[in-house]
Order: C-alpha cells, then structure tokens, then sequence
C-alpha cells in the first residue's frame, strides 16, 4: 500500500493508518468493512494510475461519493483500496447552447443545483440527501422528489469518461441529445454502483429553471384513501413534479427531530404535492384541476403551499424523515417498488405484517412512482431476536412485492444489505448475464467486489 | 437446417429454399447477405429452442424485425438463419391504471400508435418509417419526429423478454416506473441491434394523448438562418413537439415523389414545426411565442398549419424525404448527430465538401436535437468511381462530426454499413468494452454477428 504513495505524491491524499471510521462504512454505519487505504485523487489520470496498480496487484478497490447510501454499497468488505472521489469536486462547464453541464463526480447535488439555477437553469433529479455526490446519483441512478414529472439520474446523464477496473479509460455519449453508436456502455454504467468503472467526469442534461412553482399539503384519514386518490390525479394529467406520501405517525417523528409543525395535524396521512411550469396562472390551473380531483377523492383539505417558509418547513419535515426514525430507533430501509396501481394494496400488506409480526414499519415515499419507503424499526429487541424479526418481516414484504410485479429497488441500489433479497426476487438468468458482464469488464473482480450480485 | 423443421414444426414456418431476396437485406437492398432458413417463431419458447439449436451448432442468427433499417443490420453476411419476428405480433395488454402497454416485438408501429391513440393514450416515439417494428424500433434505439419534447425509444421501454443467444430466457424492469436494481440488462439491449439478445416480450410506457396539435411550416431564405433560428427557438422554451429542417432542394424532390405541394415554394429552407398540450389556448400560446421568435431571428413567415390536409400533405412529404431522394438515384444516408449549438457549422461544412468534391449531399433531419440526415448522392457515377468518391467524402463528414463532439449514429444505429465510420470515430478502448460484453453473452459469436464493432 505505501506504494501508492509513490503515484499520488501528496501525502495528505494516501491515508494508510488511523482511518477514519466512517471511511468503512455507509450512511447507516451499521455495515462495517476495512481497509488497507483511503486514496483521494484528483483527476481522471490518478484514478486510472491508481486502477493500474491494484489491477496489476488484484487489490480490491472501492470507490466512494459522499457515502450517503443506505445499502452498504461504500463497505469495503475484502479490504484493499477505499477510492474517495470528494476531491474531484469541479464544476468545469456550464453551456447554456447545449444546455449541458460538466462535472467531476464529486460534485455535491446541493451545490450543483444552486450553481445551475443562478444562471436561470434546473438540474431536476432531486433525491433527498442533497448532500450526496454526482457519481454517487449516477452510480446509483438516484430518483428523489421530482421523478414523477422529470425522470431518474438516468435521464439527465448525456456523456460520462470512466476508469474501467483494468485502468483504461474511456468516454461514452456526450454533449449531443441522441446516441445510437453501439452498445450503451454509460447506461450500462449507470446504477452499477462502481462494479464496472470509476465514473470521473459527467456531462449532465439541464433544463430551463421553472419560473413558477407551487406546492400542497392533502390530508387524508388514511393512507390507504391518499394512495387511491394518487391513482386519479395522474390520471387527470395535472402533471405534478412531485407526489410525496406520509404517514402521520412518520411525520410526528419528523416534527419532533426537526421541531418544526405541520399543518393539519389531525390527519391520518398527507400527500404532498409540487407543481411546476414556465407561468404561474398555468401552474395554478394545474393545481385547480388536481384540487378537485383530490376533494372528490377522500380529501379533507387541500393546502395551497402558499407562504414559502411553510413550504420550506414542510418540505424540510419531508426530507428528515429517514434520519428522523433513525434518531428514536434503528430501522431497516426497504425501497421497494411496484407499478403504481400496487402501491395501496402493497402498504396494505405492510399493514397486515406489522399487526402480525409484532414489528414496527414505517412508511412513507414516492407515491407518484409506486417507489415506497418502509422503514422496519428495531426498536428494544435483542441482537439475535432483531435478526430473526427482521429477517421474517423482510422475506414477507420481498415475497410481496415480487407477487405485485415489483422490484427490489427502486432509486437507492442493492449494494450489501439487499443482496441476499435481490438474489432471491430477480430473474436468476439475468442475474447471471449480470455476472458475465462484470467478469467480463474486471476479470480480477476488483472493482467493488461483494456487491449487487457477487 | 432441416433440423430446425423439428422445432416449428408447421411448414409455413421454416423456410430452408426459395428464399426471397427481401430476408437478406435491409431497407435499401445494395448490401446482400446469403441464408440457409428463415425462420417465423411465435413465442419466446420458439425463439428459445432455435437458439438453442443454434447455439449447440453454432450456426449464426440474424433477427429481423420489419427490415426497414438503413445500415446493413439485417443482412445475414455469415449464412444461417435469420430469424423473422414478424408473426410476433399481438398485442397483449393495454394497461391504462400503469400507462403501460405489453406487445411482442414484430406489431407496427403505426398499428400500436394507433391501439393506443384508440384509447386516449400516446405513444411519443415516431420514426419516419412507420411501418418499423417495435422490436427493431427498440433495438436500433429509434428516435424520430418527436425526440425534441418526448424522447426516444429507449425512454418508453420499461420491461423487456429477450432469448440470449444460448436459448436462455431473461426477463428485465417490468410495468414499474423506477429501477435500480442491479445492472441495467435492459438498457443495454435497446439500441444493441440484435447482438446481445432477441427481445421477444415489450412494456412500453404512454402517456395521456396530447388533446390539442398544431403545425407549423416556417420558411427561410437559406438553411443557415433557419437552423440558427432554432437554437433561439430552443431557448424561448416554447416546448415544440418536433422541429424538423429541409432545404428547398430536397422538398422539391419530395413534392415531386408524392404529387404534393409545399407552402412557400420560394424559400431556400424550411423549419417544420409541431406544439402538442392538454388545451388549445396554452399550445396557442406557445405557437405565439415561437412565431415572434422566428420572425425576429430571420424567418420569412411563420405559417401555422390550420387547415388538416395541408398539415397532413406536409407531414407526409417530410415523411417520404428518404424514399424521395432514393427514387432518382442511389444514396447513402448519413445520421450523425452533434451537439445541437454546431448544427449549423456542421451543414456548412457538408456545404463546403459538396462544392469542392462535386458530390451531391442533401441534408434535412431533425434540427431540435442536432441529428442531421445528409444523403450522399451516387448520380451518375461508375461504381469503382462512385465507391472512391463516397470514400472520400464520408472520410471528411465523419471526420468533422468528430471534430465538434459528435456521434456516428443519432438513431439508425451502425449495422453493417456504418462499421468502419464507427471504428475511426469511436473510442477505441469503449469499443474494446464492448467487444468484451458481446464475448461475455455470445462467447460463439452467433448472434447477428459482424455487426457494429465485430
Ligand atoms: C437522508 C437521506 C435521504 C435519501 N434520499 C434519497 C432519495 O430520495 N432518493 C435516492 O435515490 N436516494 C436517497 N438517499 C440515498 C443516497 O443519498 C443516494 O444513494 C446517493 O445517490 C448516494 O450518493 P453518494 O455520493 O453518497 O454515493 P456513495 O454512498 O458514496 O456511493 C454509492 C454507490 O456509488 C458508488 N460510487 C460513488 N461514486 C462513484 C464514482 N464516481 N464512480 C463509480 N462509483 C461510484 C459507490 O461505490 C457506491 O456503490 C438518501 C440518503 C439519505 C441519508
Ligand atoms: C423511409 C424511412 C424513414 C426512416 N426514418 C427513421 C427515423 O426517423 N428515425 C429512426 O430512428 N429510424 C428511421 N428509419 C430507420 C428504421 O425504420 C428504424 O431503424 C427502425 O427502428 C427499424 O425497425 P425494423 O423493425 O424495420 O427493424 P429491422 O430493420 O428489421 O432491424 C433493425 C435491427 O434490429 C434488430 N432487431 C429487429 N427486431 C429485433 C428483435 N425483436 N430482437 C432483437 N433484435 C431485433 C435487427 O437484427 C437489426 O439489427 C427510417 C427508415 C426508412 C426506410
């Protein structure tokens, strides 16, 4: 490992002792593996030295965003080389003709969006860590708030270069809008979650900023009725950018952790609505039309957004919630989805498992794209009881959603911690296609090895 | 071969003689292949068990959807079978609750545009040919007329079937809306023109049917002037549905080729533009403001297509372009896309190239997202003569289209025709890439191939 030093010479970029903890973990911090270096390169020819070296060594190598992921996919569980792409953190262009944007992977999505909206420009995917990396949205295929209206990470990716796990590097699409040259190695990049390439420069689709955006709070008694009324309201073509269903009990959580207040406290369960478009009078048509439609559905009320600090603070309650039932329990993330006509009958099931099981699950998500969040809560059980539980609860609501037509995962990836449910729900011949593809582009398995489907 | 008349067992079905000419060739018939069956499968386990036949004998496939590529990807240039899905053909479910329609790959497209337009829904894709299959659509990742506001083919593929080539059955997404689960096999296999697997099962996603479409034909004094008046055009974000550009020249040959005439016949080039909403007031609007852009960024008029016919007689000549160039002499069409902002100095440097080599290139596309169609006309030209000359030229258009950060193919794709264009273009250590996931699937190379980058 200290041979690293001699291709990164900076000392303060090669750690090989007192690494921090959280360089072997992910956000959760639950999953722990180890490491023999963190390296912190700073550009495409570092990263392809570095992947020469371990290809040449057969050293693991994991690559690293912000580390914000909740499956496990940053632990380096065979040890090696912890690749921390934070430093290559430059915006190097902005054209407006292409409307385009080229960035280094460490990006942070927070900063990425307020530098393209100063200059009248939107970047929508909008998952709710701002604070995660452009490389880890790519390699994930992050979704978030704004995928009803505007699409997945996988959307607004137009080019990327990558170091393959061998060192080579290479480019694959660009600036241009259509691309039929071959087989589509920057979408079979996408969502990889660094198991093919090193992602280090991408060249991201912009749109014009909205001029105008407005948002809705809906409560229901249920969630059961905000579910079935989601259904009719993309159904009227209302267009909404995002739909966001919450339990009422989440979002006490939500509240507390924050100590913000909702409004409307006497719901069972909220929708939350977000309209947007280029002229208010055609946004509030919208949202006129989507008023209606939620009132004839089971509404009790439906909240026009129109003070931006309520706005603000009900979407700051919105995007807490994972931490907010972090902070009172440990929980187990699940990010199932089914096809959007499911997900009522889905949160059912999940009802009738918690009645059952004895176990706590949390609810809440992208109602608009039948992607929900359940967060299977611990609570004060014992290690080996919460292994057993959980494990139960897990092959149940899998076991579901696989009878609904669903996926695994639908925006945070399969990583560690969803593997063995991955294995378990997906086509075994595609899985194993999966795998010949991996070997086939890292025949030394290096790059992110143990993860997805390993 | 004779074999294979124990797998399907009805006569009509296997041909071992006779076999027409149209099975080993494409769309424009110069490129000819030779075959030893053609094949009509009904299902996926049809498909599945000649491929396994043809994988344990290692006997080359080379699927065929309608025929109507323009690159060589259906000729069966290593003998075998080409397999035909053109009898694939139902129409499974309309499932208006997830927006999503399920078909096997050889249905039209006109015939499922118009299913589903039947029922309120759309589907945006719309390549000029419309009688293309959905199948080849997918696997040449097919853009056409409405990419500009819509997408292309690949945004509307949710779920795919595919038989590998070693008769293995995959199945990859599904009706749901978001996915990160594991490698995208899916992604992958639209645009692989047949190389990597034989889709035999689709879920394509709608969207509710635009209630209100409006045309329009703005002529200009030169093609410059018009394609810079788009990227302004793009800019006053006026969301126009297509936006199609044509010289003067080769309108003419399509008006002669159809027995129609064009609005305007005295301009040098024309923009062909559409606008599509939920209401006319808004599309209006729209159209509004598109007019006064034009006007003031050199248009000589601005004519919105009112009336249905001339709409109609428009679009159809538009649609014609290829068939109409054909019809007076052999050509080869070129489908590079740039970036959109070098649009214009792309045209322009096929203008040059046209004076100083005295070859005929005529140029029309879609002007909205930078895909240029140029046809390389043979005229009278000897074939050694025509072959030297076309050499030349495509040398320097390709060349070019590198130069300001294009691609080979926007849409067709690169088959046969365009290989060695793509080798020179194409980042060699990506196309190694490739190469190594074709291995990794096909490791008999069976699967059409001498395709794209074999
Ligand atoms: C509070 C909270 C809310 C969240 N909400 C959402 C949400 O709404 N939607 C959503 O999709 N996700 C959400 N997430 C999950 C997480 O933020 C996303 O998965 C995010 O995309 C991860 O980005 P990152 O930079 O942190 O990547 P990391 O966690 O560092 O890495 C993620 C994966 O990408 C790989 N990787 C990272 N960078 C590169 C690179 N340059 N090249 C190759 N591989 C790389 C890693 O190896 C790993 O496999 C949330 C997380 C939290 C904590
Ligand atoms: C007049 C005219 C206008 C055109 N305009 C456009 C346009 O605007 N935009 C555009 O993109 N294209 C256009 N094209 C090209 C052509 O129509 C498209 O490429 C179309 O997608 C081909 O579909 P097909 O069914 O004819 O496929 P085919 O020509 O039969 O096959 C194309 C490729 O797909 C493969 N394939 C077909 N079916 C399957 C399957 N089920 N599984 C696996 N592989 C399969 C074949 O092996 C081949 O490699 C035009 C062609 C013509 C003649």
């Amino acid at each position: 490992m200290h041979e690293l030093q001699t291709i990164i010479t900076d000392p303060g970029r090669v750690l090989v002792s007192d690494i921090p903890g959280a360089y072997v973990t992910d956000n959760l911090g639950r999953l722990k593996g180890q490491c023999d270096a963190v390296v912190f390169p700073v550009s495409t020819e570092e990263v392809s030295a570095v992947m020469k070296w371990a290809y040449a060594h057969s050293v693991p190598v994991t690559p690293r965003g912000a580390g914000t992921n909740l499956v496990g996919s940053t632990v380096p569980d065979r040890g090696g080389i912890v690749l921390d792409l934070s430093r290559m953190d430059r915006i190097l262009e902005l054209d407006p003709d292409t409307l385009t944007v080229t960035v280094e992977p460490g990006v942070l999505l927070s900063r990425l969006q307020a530098h393209v909206e100063e200059q009248g420009l939107f970047y929508p995917p909008d998952p709710g860590e701002k604070e995660s990396s452009i490389g880890g949205n790519i390699s994930t295929n992050a979704g978030g708030m704004r995928a009803v209206k505007y699409g997945v990470t996988r959307d607004y990716v137009r080019g990327l270069t990558a170091v393959l796990p061998n060192g080579e590097v290479i480019t694959t699409g660009g600036k241009v809008v259509k691309d039929s040259s071959g087989l589509s190695l920057k979408h079979l990049l996408i969502g990889s979650e660094g198991t093919l390439g090193i992602i280090t420069q991408c060249v991201l689709k912009l749109v014009p900023k909205p001029a105008y955006v407005l948002g809705a709070l809906v409560p229901f008694a249920s969630l059961k009725t905000g579910i079935d009324a989601v259904i009719r309201l993309i159904h009227e073509n209302t267009g909404p950018t995002a739909m966001e269903f919450m339990e009422r009990k989440v979002v006490e959580l939500g509240e507390r952790y924050m100590n913000l207040r909702f409004p409307f406290p006497e719901a069972g369960a909220y929708i939350l609505l977000s309209f947007d478009g280029a002229g208010e009078g055609e946004v509030r048509t919208r949202a006129e039309r989507a008023r209606q439609a939620a009132l004839e559905n089971g509404a009790l009320d439906f909240l026009l957004l129109e003070e931006k600090q309520v706005q603000d603070e009900v979407w700051r309650v919105r995007g807490a919630l994972v931490k907010a039932v972090e902070a009172v329990s440990e929980q187990e993330p699940v990010d199932i989805v089914v096809p959007i006509n499911r997900t009522a009958e889905f949160i059912a099931y999940a009802n009738q498992v918690e009645q059952e099981s004895g176990v706590q699950l949390i609810s809440f998500g992208h109602a608009g794209d039948g992607n929900v969040h359940l967060c299977v809560v611990r609570g004060g059980r014992e290690t080996e009881v919460w292994k057993r539980d959980l494990h139960a609860v897990m092959t149940r609501i899998y076991g579901k959603s696989r009878e609904l037509g669903g996926l695994t995962s639908g925006e945070h990836g399969i990583g560690l911690s969803k593997k063995p449910y991955f294995r378990k729900a997906a086509d075994p011949a595609a899985v194993l296609a999966m795998k010949q593809i991996k070997l086939a582009l890292d025949n030394r398995n290096i790059l992110n090895p143990g993860k997805i489907f390993d």
